[in-house]
């Protein structure tokens, strides 16, 4: 673990010890960023620029060690007369190099901490904000409360002039959701990203099953998309994460929606590098199993193998061959393609 | 405008006389579906099935026009002192092909009010609510209070056990997010496709330019994918709506994130389809204009002409020739890969 560089701002609080210090050494949690929120206001040095505290400034609230006990053990001890401050990783600022975590992640962790004063926390939280707040900073107020819906309830507008009789200045405050920024609210769709992925010669390829799957019933693997990610960066992190498996080239080769709840699969095809193939199934827990398959075995597999995952393979199929999705998926749709040349102009052999 | 046909439900309340059925004549309001809100919980049948009313249903709620006043109008004419109840347009159910608007949309309208008794519409609220459930139609209780915050706040998880000394019978009541779903929630992204759009030839790009840009500046086309839509069909509904242009093939270039606020670019090549390539601007308002432009003026501007919206063309550009993005925008990207070839496999000519 390297200690942290001079690209780190200086820490606030040396004296935190904490579950985090403990577990990535004492010095680093003093550098981690923390966005407050009460009542869902942010704290704001100004209209533009948003106020971070330090860890350490929170722990009164949120505890020392907020993320000590397992999800299991916190399920088992659930207690509704206790109220549990929210706490949301934001991700990692990895402009600052110097933090390192299980040799990979980088940067400094941000989070957002719920301070509105409830509970068992109100005097803490209380304390807090006057400290936040002494020096010119606030909680910015919302601005839906402001603004009444329009274009069928798709955007927020914020009128400049209300006529309400009671109303003494009919005019407004300025607002910037009035210039620039149309507010607009459609439905959520979350991108996903699913992929057949070749080995660097091209003439095998990375499936992977989960626990729960029938005997033998392998797929492409698949995750969603992160904040700030492209298409071919989300393909290359989550086949890492799943499998182990490095990718250099990908291409995208069609895309099919799933509404419920709200989904959007993007379908590539990844290529390893020449020595990135090896498997590693130790960067999370979402596969049972990982496997490169040859031309042959994938050709059999789409040719008797195919079914959804709560059927029957058809007749043709033999205990212990490969079976995979029907043809209305889109994991289907790119085995296929790829075993029919897709990613380098020629079939399989 | 076409009558109802056999495929609709029957009409509920055929008494109804509103803006809607004055626009589209007076028996379709009737078939219009609505799903109700109360404090943001939504009405069901029973546990796996939502209730469903008519708009005569909510029109003493949300008056019989709540669409006639233009956006200007409403925000002019805002009143704090008056409650106006949400409205949300969420789709048309194009199963029921009785119903066409403007020659091309098809379907019931299907929108979501909030009969939460509040303001002036507090008694009206509380009647339809009296209404609704008195045949056993209830209003969901929501799961989020059920539950509490795990991984970081990425998660929420109904705890089957409740151990507060207050509690009489520790085990909670069954809940369907135990089984199945996971209750994850990632930050938003939306995905956006951006296309450079090739005549059906292969020898003509369209491009088009807002209003607001400098002179002589046009880019790809681009627009927000809806929910259910793939990209490919989210490609050629916005050139549609945008140019009147319509497209065959589709295919995916490449993606580009934008974090802020929240986007992802898919970038697409989209060819129109042979007498598809006549130009209209009057589906929506979004473009100044729209034009189809040859390989010689492509590569001109991509050589000359590129830069910021906010910046200057280069030196060698000469007034009045074609204005381009930059290469760092994914617009520029898809201009390049088509004038060298991508859709076609060989160079515009």
């Amino acid at each position: 673990m390297p200690l942290p560089q001079p690209d780190l701002p200086e820490p606030a609080h040396p004296e935190v010890d904490s579950m985090l210090s403990r577990k990535f050494g004492k010095e680093i949690a003093n550098y981690f960023s923390v966005l407050l929120f009460n009542k869902l206001e942010p704290l704001v040095n100004s209209s533009t620029s948003i106020a971070t505290a330090r860890f350490a400034d929170v722990t009164s609230i949120v505890g020392v060690d907020p993320f000590s006990r397992t999800e299991e053990d916190t399920i088992a001890e659930y207690n509704s007369s206790v109220y549990v401050p929210q706490i949301i990783f934001l991700g990692l600022d990895e402009r600052s190099e110097g933090l390192v975590y299980k040799d990979h992640y980088k940067g400094v962790p941000w989070f957002a901490v719920d301070v509105t004063p409830k509970g068992s926390v109100t005097e803490e939280c209380e304390k807090l904000i006057k400290k936040m707040t002494a020096d010119g900073k606030e909680f910015s107020k919302g601005r839906m409360h402001l603004s009444l819906p329009a274009q069928e309830g798709f955007k927020r507008t914020c009128p400049p002039k209300d006529i309400a009789p009671a109303v003494q200045n009919p005019e407004r405050p300025p607002c910037a959701t009035r210039t620039g920024i149309s507010n607009l609210c459609f439905p959520r769709t979350d991108p996903t990203v699913i992929m057949a992925v070749v080995s660097a010669d091209g003439q095998r390829m990375l499936l992977g099953r989960q626990k729960r799957w029938p005997p033998y019933w392998y797929s492409t693997l698949a995750g969603f998309l992160e904040p700030a990610e492209s298409v071919e960066e989300a393909v290359r992190r989550e086949v890492w994460e799943e499998s182990g498996v490095h990718l250099g080239r990908v291409v995208i080769h069609s895309t099919q929606p799933w509404p419920y709840p709200a989904n959007l699969m993007i379908g590539a095809i990844g290529q390893a590098i020449p020595g990135g193939e090896d498997i590693h199934l130790g960067h999370d827990a979402e596969l049972e199993d990982a496997k490169w398959f040859t031309a042959e075995e994938l050709r059999e597999a789409l040719r008797v193998g195919t079914s959804g995952l709560g059927e029957e393979a058809g007749p043709e199929y033999k205990e212990g061959g490969l079976r995979v999705p029907p043809q209305t998926a889109i994991a289907n749709q790119l085995m296929t393609a790829v075993v029919n040349g897709f990613a380098s102009g020629t079939s399989m052999i």
